[in-house]
Parts: structure tokens; C-alpha cells; sequence
């Protein structure tokens, strides 16, 4: 996908650039283990593999690893389309999950259904492979804020203002 | 608080003990360093101290750490109050980020709103103190499910039937 | 669309009748003109035309109204999949809203992404269409709860013990 | 209540008349039989009676108008601590319901939880009187967007631009 929702260019060209320098600074992500997959015009991909320290009292996967990815996911693919100066974050999260995470590697992909000037929203699926098939583990829709000519490496002004 | 919503005492009068160690099970919970803080009938809170691991591209608490606050604190104020036979799943959560999170200490307080024989919902708010006061950084509505007469310890049985 | 999600025919041949006879008893829906536009295996849409007494403060369909359509078409999607002597009653709804709505005609899609023996949930979208082009008014999650063995006519026996 | 969240008083001293007007220009709203029965800073109630074109099949009060009254508390409790030159949208409401609604009278009760300059959020209880006691019917969460100089009567500038 190289367009945006309506079919136009992404404002910034390098947006795939600019999405793997903010995830690389995001330290909680590689505490977990989450690795940014898949990276386009309004999607984009993280996916975790199984570990034991990601586990809940059943030993599934976490649920909250699910909504992890999710936040990510959902709100990368907004980045993408957002221009080069402008920073986000995120307003809200709503996650369905739908059966327990067996699979190896669970992903989960964002995709922009609208980016305005101020918002963004985004449905995410989760996903893995188990036998033969592929099981949806959870899906999410996401909203966040664009917070436009603020540095995406410090929010020290933006968050004075507004807060979200 | 020693009742449920409905002004009942709970059916399992050990449920802090089931709570605690349910949790202690999770060992997703602890990779991210969170702590059981409080357990009371319909009541759970969580609590993690910031660390340089856990953070977003801005160096703010990330948005999942929030959110996987939530998942247990609501989780665990509905189990506090289900038979002590009963294990439970989330069905789902929605997360409202309200400002970013700059406490050395944040915590979730899951207060349980209605639970049903196989709905539990709870109200979650994510609190942290910063300079003369308390914040209110993030605040959320959960739905789980509870599993009659089925182990905390492995979900094999039910999953097979639900999976939800 | 004659089959589930799992690939599987639904439990009830007749379904489209059901949710017929369970729509035609919302008196609600008739209230605000709203109309059941397409029932198939999995997926039911509700079209509602644009009238003078629908409308919010400046003048669009209320998010009301959309919220409406998502309720019912996630709702009747998933009753689709239910067995022919269960009924069902709303858990949750989350809807975002992306652009306020202008079409003369608006219709839900709702689309069941999962049923299992409890719960059902369903993701909507809410589509008109204005000059050249569809628009994207609004989209949805929501989650059921399945009532086995109670009428669709009376739930006074079932809402005395479990109440959701 | 006179003063808003962080205890400042409201932007505007006349909040009040500008949400009962906005209100009486909802035409769904009194289609509905909706009526304002509270306004302060921070704080809105809609309630509505119970009437034999609002139910859903099994006769109790549709959950679509349950949804519609915390739209309403939801967003003109956050209207009350905007600018006198501001107008609103609603970005995404959840809604948990948790018991059929069987008094003669429904409140919806919203709550601002934060408003900053863009972005409004609020919680709402949906409450009725039954028997002896008040239940709580439904909870929801919902984000409102703040649009600055622009008119409440009409929106045709702002939506061109940003359309949420």
C-alpha cells in the first residue's frame, strides 16, 4: 500500500523511517520482545514471539501483551500518514479479545480507517498460526491524537498545553 | 470493604488468597514489575514502579504498562467476588489515556460494578501522585467471563468447548 | 454468505425469519424508521433514511442514531449464528465516530467475528453514500451474550437469575 | 458543582443556557422523549420515560436509547467547560450494559473526567428507580472533541477541514 485511506500519497515519504526511529526508542517493546514486522501507508505490524515471562496464570499469553501490541500497531499506522514534523499519542484503546494466544508468534496489524488533522483511528487485528490454520486472537479500535510541529523524541511543551 | 456490590458477602471468603495466588502466576505481571497493592471483596489495585524499561518514545510510562494495569486490577476485583471453584478470561477492555505518566509510582484500582453468574464488569481508574497531588492518568471499563468449576491453573477443558 | 465463520451452516435454517420476527418486535427501530435491509449467515445490515426528527444540534443524523444501527446489526449478525431456541441481550458497544453523516441513506453492517457457546461478538461499520463515493460514517465493536433456552418473546425467567 | 475538574471555574459563566439550547436543537432528542434534567460545571443529566416506542423484543427500554442518553449526559457535561465560542463532536462513546432497564424513568448521568483545549472525556452511569432501590443500568466512557470559534447552529466550516 503506498497510499493513504483516500488514495493520496502519505505526507512524508521517509514515514517508514520515522516509524522504526520512535519504536526503537520505546523501551517497554523491547522489553517485551515485540519486533516492528510491516511497515506501509496506513499499516503497520508488531509481533512478539512466545516466552515465559509474557505468560498469564493459564499460560497463554497475556492479554495484556495482546493490548500492547495492539497500541502499537494501531497507532503506527496513524503515524504514517501524519507529516514529518508532527509527534502522536494515544487517546484511547478498546480490545475484544476472542480465544487465548497458543501461537509461536502472535502479530498483530493496524490499519488506518481515518486520519484527520487532529485524530487518528485505527482497527488492529491479532493473529497467529496454530495447525493448519490462523486464529484471530483479538481485535482493537484506537484512537489517537496528532500532535502536529512537536518533536517526537520529547513532548515536554505539547503536554504542558494539552496533556493528551 | 467486606461485601460485594449487592451488598453480599462474598461467596469464597478466602478469595485474597486466590487472588494473590492467581497472580503470582502470571508471570508477565511480574517481567513489568508489578505489584498486587490491595485486595479487597470487589476491589483489586496494581501497582509498578517506573523503571527505564517500561517506557514510549517520549520516555512517558508506556500506554501498555497502563493498560495491562487495568486488565488485572479489573480482572481481580471480579474474581475477588466469583465461587472459589471458578476461574476467569477477559472478554474486554477500553482504556481512556488522559494524561501521560509521570509518577515514580502508578497504580490501578479495579472497583468491580456488577457480576453476574457469567459477566463480571469493573471500573478502572490509573492514579499516580505528582508534586501536591494525585493525577488521574488513565481510566477503564472491562467485561470478563467467569469459568465454572474449572482449575485456575490450566484452562484446557474450557477452551476447548468456549475459548472465551 | 450461507455458512459461519468456521465454515460451518448455522445452527438454525430459518435464522433470517427469526431475526425478522425479533426486529419487527423493537419498537424502537420502527420509531426511528430504521429497517432491516439484508440478513445472511453471519452478517445483518440495518438502513435507517434520513428524517428531520433524527438529527443532533447542527443538523447531521445524531451519533445516537448511528449507534443505534450499530447496536442492532452487530446484535442480528451474530442471533444469525444462534441456535433456534436461544435468544440474545447486548453486553457492550464501542463506536467511533469519523465523519458526520450527511447521506440521505445510512446503513450498519454488522459482521460476526466470533461465536462461541456464550458470547458473540461482532464488528460493524456504518456506510452512506454522498456525490461520487461511499463514506465511512462510523465503526463499531460489540459483544452478546447468547440465552439458551429462553424465548426471544419474554426474558423474565432468564433475567431473574442472570440479568445480563 | 460550580467549579470544573482541577476546581477552576467554568470558561463560560452562561454554560448552562448554551447546552439547554443546544439541547432543544436535537430533534432526536425530543423524538425520543429525551429531556435535560441537570446542568453544572462538569456535570449533565438526560433522562427519559419509559413509552411503548423505545423498547427492544422482550419489552424492556432498547439499549440503542440507553446508549443515547449517555451520548447526550456524556457530551454537555464536557460542553460546560468549553469556551462561549466552541462547539462539539463526539469521537467515541463504549457503553457496558448490565441490566435491562425497567423503570418508569432512565437518568443518564455524565461525568467530565478531563477537558483539555482539544479533547473532552467523561464517564456515565445510566440509573432508574426499581422497587426499593436505584439500579444501575448501564456505564460508559466516552471522548468529545472541543472545535474552537466555530458556531454550535452550524458546523459546514469546521467539518470541510476536519470532519471529527
Amino acid at each position: 500500500m503506498n497510499t493513504d485511506v483516500a488514495g493520496r500519497p502519505p505526507p512524508d515519504p521517509n514515514f517508514a523511517a520515522r516509524v522504526v526511529d520512535s519504536f526503537s526508542r520505546q523501551t517497554f517493546m523491547s522489553h517485551i520482545g515485540a519486533e516492528l514486522t510491516r511497515v506501509e501507508a496506513g499499516l503497520c505490524e508488531i509481533s512478539v514471539r512466545r516466552r515465559d515471562d509474557l505468560l498469564q496464570q493459564h499460560g497463554f499469553l497475556h492479554g495484556a501483551v495482546l493490548s500492547a501490541l495492539c497500541d502499537d500497531a494501531g497507532a503506527y499506522a496513524a503515524y504514517t500518514l501524519m507529516p514529518p514534523t508532527a509527534s502522536l499519542l494515544g487517546v484511547e484503546l478498546k480490545v475484544n479479545f476472542l480465544a487465548p494466544a497458543r501461537a509461536d508468534v502472535v502479530r498483530a496489524v493496524g490499519t488506518v480507517i481515518r486520519v484527520g488533522r487532529t485524530l487518528g483511528v485505527a482497527r488492529i487485528d491479532v493473529l497467529g498460526i496454530e495447525g493448519q490454520g490462523e486464529v484471530l486472537y483479538a481485535v482493537g479500535l484506537q484512537t489517537v491524537i496528532c500532535l502536529h510541529d512537536r518533536s517526537d523524541r520529547t513532548l515536554d511543551r505539547i503536554v504542558g498545553v494539552e496533556g493528551s
